[in-house]
């Protein structure tokens, strides 16, 4: 069984990598999706539609053209992973979060038990919540393959 | 022009009764509801069905249990305002976006110019962003009497 | 805060009546809908229609007449309670529960610690698992005026 | 003419065998899915995700986990049917069969005559009621050959 | 509880009359909308919006006019009562029919046995099928009292 | 460009063997689908299911079955072509065009001009009006190759 | 029979004064709303939210704050009037019809013959195209009391 | 990553062709579809329906057999980039904005900055607005390869 998993949150870490790789190992039919994870070539998205001078208007427009890409994604996967790390707001991997729920796309969330009680919402929304990749690729074994 | 508004995220600040007051002053026609925003409550929401011992499950439930209120004041609404103050991680504010996002309901996010970069993705699908409950308050004048 | 809720399942014991007391006492802005509950009148929904000699197509008769009632009430709610007891088979209350999943109409379930595992996956889409009648005072008193 | 059908309900006699190996000896075009269907496996599902004390929640993560296979591949189907055995409770078929209604995915129900009265609802909202495999073939034959 | 019913088909016998007298007769909680019935004038609505020399054009128009108000009624209604009589060919009322299958907005035929044959798949997708307006009348008075 | 398109209403006469094997000289890259067009079997479709007494629920059943293949091959479509022809009620044909008008599926009609008014609902909510199969062809290979 | 009309496009003519004066005279129980039509103030609706040096994002500003209003007003109306007159652009109304043709809403265009071609996709959408105010009352008038 | 991108508006300038020659210079994984941009045949589209009198009824025509194209191409895009030009009132480019936006169907707007004031509510529903085709194909290049 074929299934497409998109990869949101956390871009400063190996996460996708390491599932990308387990996952190949393990020989599962699953594809990965993600947005563009270089994070300065995210920032600039928007750059080549003019300058802003603005600091506002340049996220937001960097921010929509992103958007064309990761809706589009998130609404072909088949399962959403979500991960949340020790730093930054990642308030995009929440809103990403609160998208799939409204749209009744399954979602896991990826993130340690130091972060149990601001992440509630969101967990409670969710389908699974791991704390290690390994147990990200269990669940992908077991879905596509038990 | 009858207008209901959802008041999301902060409940540590008096922003909630700025602007229910600022309204009422003005005169305008709207209605505001929101989560339960006794936090201590709001923590506890679930504990009425049974002691856990396990914290993930303790806010499993409690956070459930507010879902039932939210989820249906958030669609019955017709504008949400989403307010991200300067602590805590409200994860729970962007999740809020991602659903309205998802579901095509409008909403303003009200926050300081500081945290513009790591909201980029959450503006980008508001109606407005506004720094100051006065501007919260005028959008809805001019929006409902205009 | 006004709230609507449609109880599913079980009718042969007094939980609906203690659920409508109960919230009447408190003061609670609660509605009650219900299918109807007379088991013999319900069974004989669809006997003004013709008589059958199958009772395949009396039963399915009366199923769809009972429908026209249940599936408006279904819709028309903010909250639905459904209640498991220790008698009968109850897959239409199962049913119920599927459909509100499927209609993302959050529910909360009504049974004992007995059959817990029969019904977790109708559980693991509920808002939340009761065992008493009190418990679901508790939930609608703090979701209605928390 | 090719179809999906999703085979839900009773997990522990051959019927699933019988339908996907008489479909294949008919030449018919169908691809069949379906749940996990080894039981300690799928009441296993949530376990690599660390262990739980209270079997509530064990049952719960399992259950979620299990769905997020089930709800996919039955959002994928072309035709659902499910299987009502003797044994069991066998409400998660049940909860299937309103998801499907709710969700306007057609569904034929499997059982035998004993157990009408209570599946009337689930007969209600069903395109077909069959007694044995044979009838299912013959239903999918003419369908996707016919 | 109350119930808005929408009378589509036959305009040109008094079965709309006898529901809406008895209904009252019964002191039922039930609104009734219709099209507008009058023949000559439902075939001149669009007459207002310029003469057409082309048959085809001015029944075109007066039919989108037409279907300003019954969409808007139908999406309106909780229930849609279709009536088939012994003449015209009511391509109409066959085509509301298909219209509130796709929109699962329950339906009930009314119509005499004669021709079950040319309408069993407008009765296949109604919640139920009456000879009589008595028997519609007992429908609502279970559905709204029972 | 390549276009499924579902061929519903009269089946006897041969507007569909016409389409096809026109639309193959032409070279337009369009797939037909159609309901099962021969008429015994199709009025059998149910009757591998059990034998009816009541010829009313014989049609039911094989209705039914009938929409498990119709419903299905309906959406799949990128375009539905209706055939009223002059004999029969053909109120399936009407029907299938309100089920294509409420899922926004865009349908042709195909009939003579003596039947323009009891059409005229019919034709209101159609993207086109043909008298003759070459007129279908004309538009099919305008729509795919233009 | 109740009914709310939005009315969309143009603002520098009396149009909608004539409309909301005969529907009265009429006695029509209709409701008119609208977007806020005084032209600086709506040019200027973003303004509060902060200056802005680069016209695109004054526009870009004030035309979401006008969406809040309108599309929330769109939604909650029964029937949508357009208004084309002989100047300026007017996109917005063109869009508007677009928006109204994806969500099912009905529509009716008000314009001069001389703009019929260019026109053409947004009639082909309409349920019916006035070129007077007196048209437009006509049909509300029969609409909502024939 | 493959992306099927429909393009809308001006047929009277070679900016499709720069579109198109230019992504596959750039080896990008883009398929692109359009209305059929000839202007005399799309004028013409219905014409083998019949000839008519009347231009509007010519224009209605020929406008529904060209919706039967462009809906179903705009449905299935994953963007819709829309150019607004120099010339012509151009109100069909602004209705499929609309339609886009109710859809949530990403589109991009290609324009000058001389028109950027009337173009406001069509460009705030947007996700980007570029003056060439090479901003277009920037975006492109970075949404699909980034």
């Amino acid at each position: 069984m074929a299934f497409t998993v998109y990869l949101s949150g956390e871009i400063h870490t190996g996460w996708r990598d390491e599932l990308v790789k387990g996952c190949r190992e393990r020989g599962l039919d699953v594809d990965f999706t993600s947005a563009v994870t270089d994070h300065a070539a995210s920032d600039a998205a928007g750059d080549s539609l003019g300058k802003e001078t603005n600091p506002f208007w340049r996220d937001h427009k960097s921010a929509k053209v992103n958007a064309i890409r990761t809706r589009t994604l998130i609404r072909q996967s088949d399962l959403v992973v979500i991960r949340f790390g020790e730093q930054y707001k990642q308030w995009n991997a929440a809103f990403d979060a609160g998208f799939c729920a409204a749209l009744e796309k399954p979602y896991i969330t990826l993130h340690g038990e130091d972060i149990i009680h601001p992440l509630k919402e969101v967990d409670a929304a969710a389908m699974a919540w791991a704390t290690t990749t390994d147990q990200v690729m269990e669940i992908l074994e077991y879905v596509t393959t038990g």
